[in-house]
């Protein structure tokens, strides 16, 4: 009996697995039929933003995991479905790239993947742990999204030739479909890291990816060291880091904020690299390179970082173009590649940068002495209170921004021809 | 005979006077009549921009006046009418105060006196003369436009309340109406100082307002004596002036560019006497004031000026602002007040100044971080054939954006309530 009742369980137990198998295919197929229709009903929510101090709250020592997974399995879906409404906005010829179509999958699949949590019961601990897990697993299925999509607009344009007004959508399509992966990140960051159980044992006092007192000043000087080691084993030196702190608020005390440590590097680490390349490039001749000046200085309102080069500038003309997406002029990478160029990738730093200064109602700026260098300028909300999630949301005005069409410029151009003033009047 | 002749001959002159004087009076309300039908017509046309080159082969030695005329008589009409289009376009609150009224007649009877040309022969010389006194009449009658439209914005916020959307349009309008008028002035400023026959003893080498050779640290410290000697006169001292050049052309000439002396010192005047009032509000406890740093550099492409100040900056949030004509915070002024505040106006100097350094292709950045100072930078184009006029045109892509209404935001606004994460989900 024990036996035929244990080779019967065998059995059962493989049928039964066969039996789901089948079920789930039947399902995922269903869901992925009834797909548009689960991004139709999220897409009518507005994502809601979080404040500094709502992150924290979620993580502190009342934090309930109840709570934030009733949270997310909402809140996600609205987020993730509010951008798979833009992904369908983009051209036609960028949309049907097989860069752009395994990114569509990503998002379809992870958004399968939380509605699977709908009808479970917020008290079971083990749900719970399944969603933790099921997080993790969406956060690593979406980790190539960057050069991934990055790759999409390089197939699309060795295909096809740029216009202006195709420039603007992709610009407006990647600052928004960005800024929401950044948040959505964000969410299941704080969520995996505040509900694992774990203390940081790096960062005993860090409330997940939150430092409620990040002093500026040492972020600064670990991203300057990074872009520093990196430098010197491209180019066997480096330009020297001077640093001044202005806390109006408390001379005496370091600047701290409530902050993302991660993202002020990200940017730090990036203004450096760039900042350095410049520098070293402008003084290839000269036998000393200008010390990178930096100063940190807080007010009742912003907290700001400038960081100086002395590297030469670039013409004010091209400003803009170095937060493009599309006009890129940094070499395409293989994804992939074995050797990667530090100081290179996707030429995305700058927009990415700028996004992650936006993100929490910040900004990133760049200005430029052509002749002379540049200064980049980092602003951020002082105060946690200001510091709320910028998250774009699906509407008719967003819907309406990949509608333009290229129109008469309500400035005159400058004819490239000399003007012929006997005969110089055409009519409009 | 004799006798009788000159009685006659004066009753005959003042028949004359008297019948001249009706006949205009009837031509001068025909024309009125007319003025719609004109403006029409010449609003159909694109102004025609001039670059720098052009402007000095005007004035140079084989200028021609007869040219010249030729072209004014046709071009003037054509950027009068272009921007009298969009007066009309003003909310009908504003249009209909007593100010943009008077501001309108002036424009009417501008056009009016330049049409009278038409049919003049450019061959006579006398037709000439008469031609640069109209334009100097013109200037002089223009003086006050810019107070005036602005004691027209005055009295409308006075009585209306003050909305984004108007707010937008009044940003939109007088950025391009101020930038009609500079460069009408421009065009009647050479025409008049070109062809008054004597040379300016005190700038023999400057073709009308441009000097071909505009040594810009001359300006730069030509402006800074000028706002110290105000700044000392009302705070009783004033920062000090550290000035670097950099001319990576040639390092042992002075920077130079073609450009007009009076529109660079207007912008640097604004900038300085900004930069001083902040360091000198900012350091009122303290006994030294921090010098106002000013950087000259050129490159291939642009000259640039930037002036720094430790006056303690302003809020990000608040940079776009200093540059709204409607969100203006500076105290109203009076029109012939008998004592004008020299350190205030209508607080039109930074947005005025930005448009000086438009108009030949430039522009001016404001960049501040609260609790230490500011940064503001003039780009300008370091070649005289990329100097060229940016003038606004009326068209499609103009009127279209008088027509603008209040759009939802296409990114979350945050709420002021605290989300409530049990029941916070509304539908868009």
């Amino acid at each position: 009996m024990f036996k035929r009742g244990l080779v019967y369980g065998v059995q059962n137990a493989a049928l039964q697995t066969l039996t789901m198998k089948f079920v789930r295919f039947i399902m995922k197929n269903a869901a992925l039929t009834n797909m548009p229709k689960h991004v139709e009903y999220y897409a009518k929510f507005s994502p809601s933003p979080l404040s500094m101090k709502q992150f924290i709250d979620f993580g502190s020592t009342n934090a309930c995991e109840k709570t934030s997974f009733v949270f997310l399995r909402q809140e996600l879906p609205v987020r993730l479905s509010n951008i798979m409404k833009e992904i369908n906005l983009l051209p036609n010829r960028l949309l049907t790239t097989p860069s752009v179509q395994m990114v569509q999958t990503w998002y379809i699949q992870s958004l399968m993947d939380i509605l699977e949590f709908l009808d479970k019961n917020p008290d079971d601990q083990s749900i719970l742990g399944e969603f933790v897990d099921t997080l993790v697993k969406i956060r690593n299925r979406h980790n190539d999204v960057v050069p991934t999509m990055a790759q999409g607009i390089v197939e699309y344009k060795e295909t096809f030739s740029q216009d202006s007004v195709t420039n603007q959508n992709i610009q407006y399509f990647l600052d928004r479909f960005y800024m929401s992966r950044i948040s959505i990140r964000m969410l299941i960051n704080q969520h995996t890291l505040v509900f694992d159980g774990a203390t940081n044992p790096l960062h005993p006092n860090t409330i997940g990816s939150i430092d409620p007192h990040c002093e500026v000043t040492k972020v600064v000087k670990d991203a300057y060291q990074s872009a520093k080691m990196l430098c010197d084993k491209y180019y066997l030196s480096s330009p020297e880091l001077m640093l001044q702190e202005l806390n109006s608020n408390n001379r005496k005390q370091p600047i701290d904020i409530v902050y993302v440590p991660s993202h002020l590097y990200h940017m730090l680490f990036e203004l450096f690299k760039n900042a350095m390349r410049a520098t070293i490039e402008h003084h290839e001749t000269s036998n000393s390179l200008p010390p990178i000046q930096v100063i940190v200085a807080i007010g009742g309102e912003d907290m700001s970082i400038k960081v100086s080069d002395r590297g030469g500038g670039v013409p004010f003309r091209r400003t803009e173009t170095l937060f493009s997406y599309m006009y890129s002029t940094a070499p395409t990478p293989q994804i992939g590649e074995d050797t990667p160029t530090p100081f290179a990738g996707f030429g995305y730093g700058l927009p990415i940068s700028r996004l992650y200064a936006k993100y929490f109602q910040g900004d990133l700026q760049l200005y430029s002495m052509q002749g002379h260098g540049s200064d980049a300028v980092i602003h951020l909300k002082a105060l946690s209170r200001d510091s709320v999630e910028r998250l774009p949301v699906y509407n008719k005005t967003a819907l309406r921004n990949y509608k333009v069409s290229q129109e008469a410029d309500d400035w005159c151009m400058p004819s490239k021809e000399p003007l012929d003033l006997a005969s110089y009047r055409v009519a409009k």
